[in-house]
């Protein structure tokens, strides 16, 4: 499959991650620097390949590199062009963006995907080749973060996916409007989970999140919640609001992946299993280095 | 009624406005100054008021002085407690919290209102007066804003209301989100129109507000939105939300007064007519005179 091994990179917003596979695709040396796209010039994106393995290149000028994630984007190595939906390995292999790298060589870079869906226009970058690194027939990935994706896949490739603005959300409030002000460090990871609990249940109350936002600000006014489960409430509003709006637009499935780790986790893990969804945690270097081999192999 | 004439005054956090009633209520003199709450320090609200009335107070010490808004909240002249539900202009006279003026007479500041209501807290300071002065049996005010309140009157009670975070969240998503930094200038109000019945039209997509959030940045990426239509469309998510969850949690009524002016009343006018809803817009420094009037006279 990979005669001459292979260079596979995850070049993100804020960090870069290189293997070097053998012809097995074992990954037979790593690399990590925190030379995430944000923190690179333009122009300066062949620059960073080489100083971080160009000793890996020097061994093998004929290595096929291949690369993921937001390098494709416009504040990237280039603009690689979204591949359209659905898509599977094979699909993804031949939309490759070809970018020149300082030996004389070539890279490649996965492109993303888009589509409109349900009316609305959906972007991806990066996750699409964590989805094939799964290597599941038929599934859900969901990717919590800033922006959370779900991603349904049906006989192998991807076919749906809907984008949340959970984290944004999160951010935005808690550090610029009054409810950031009345937060406080939770006293227990006890009155974190009681709070998220209280946000929760309010995600499903019918007057909707804008109310149930401003819910928080009354209740600790009133002396009826605590400062420290401020941020959890909100939480847990938006995380049960997505969780909602996946159930209502994509459908739950029983079974999901999730990509998330820590507190995270565990929030959208208690989450999902009150809708009845049980998850299976998944190692996202590992899974996206698999995806990377699965479209440099298709 | 108000046989010795009265000194009516709006206190909010931004301005401050008194008027010097006679004995028929009608108003004979109006001083208005940018001396909102957030603008006084601690301690020298009464400093304040005898700079700006002090003339009014020397013709009659005896005159009674009521005050509403912000005036009565923990940054203002002094924390009034809130009234509780239902209330009337008979239970907030009731309610009225006396504070000293310099010149040894007494002030009073209309208490806000607070319930639990379907479960979780709720706080007004202002809007209370301001129901109070539509002198109406029954019907539903709606005040847009940072913070818009439903509120509903029944036989001359308020009996229930809903806040909504909706202006808040617009500020901190068009200040400090990816949205703000894809909005532009918009090139006509042909085409805010057209990103606001947008933004209305996906307040009602089944994945909810957070996923219609983002899609905004999605279509613009795909060249299916201008960068002049974000604000407006993100304005018809937010306040088609908020409608949405009046709808849900208190049930629309055939007509309601809306105290708002210029756009932001024409876009709350064309989302409620396509709920079947026509709006009476209402004079707010005219209604809340009459408002504080009805309570000292009641």
């Amino acid at each position: 499959m990979l005669e001459r091994g292979a260079i596979a990179i995850d070049w993100g917003t804020t960090s870069f991650r290189a293997y070097r596979l053998n012809s097995a695709g074992e990954p037979i040396e790593e690399r990590k620097a925190p030379l995430g796209i944000a923190t690179v010039p333009p122009g300066g994106f062949a620059d960073v390949l080489q100083q971080q393995v160009g000793d890996w290149l020097d061994q093998d000028r004929t290595v096929p590199v291949i690369m993921a994630g937001m390098v494709g984007s416009r504040n990237g190595w280039v603009e690689a062009p979204y591949a359209a939906l659905p898509a599977d390995p094979t699909s993804l292999k031949k939309s490759l963006m070809p970018v020149t790298r300082p030996d004389g060589g070539q890279a490649f870079i996965v492109p993303g995907l888009c589509g409109v869906i349900d009316g609305m226009g959906e972007v991806m970058r990066g996750e699409e080749t964590l989805a094939m690194g799964l290597d599941v027939a038929d599934g859900m990935v969901l990717t919590p973060g800033t922006h959370p994706k779900w991603i349904t896949l049906e006989a192998g490739l991807i076919t749906r996916f809907k984008t949340f603005l959970t984290g944004e959300f999160f951010a935005v409030l808690t550090e610029h409007s009054l409810l950031g002000r009345l937060a406080e460090e939770p006293k227990s990871e006890a009155q974190e989970w009681e709070g998220f609990g209280k946000g929760l249940a309010m995600a499903k109350d019918p007057a909707g999140i804008t109310h149930a936002a401003f819910a928080a600000r009354s209740d600790v006014l009133l002396g009826r919640m605590a400062g420290g489960e401020v941020r959890a409430y909100l939480s847990g509003v938006l995380i049960g609001t997505e969780i909602l709006g996946a159930k209502q637009s994509l459908g739950l499935p029983k079974r999901l992946f999730l990509n998330a780790s820590g507190q995270k986790a565990a929030f959208y893990e208690h989450a999902l299993a009150a809708e009845g969804v049980t998850v299976t945690l998944v190692d996202s270097d590992v899974v996206l280095l698999h995806g990377l081999k699965r479209i440099l192999s298709a």
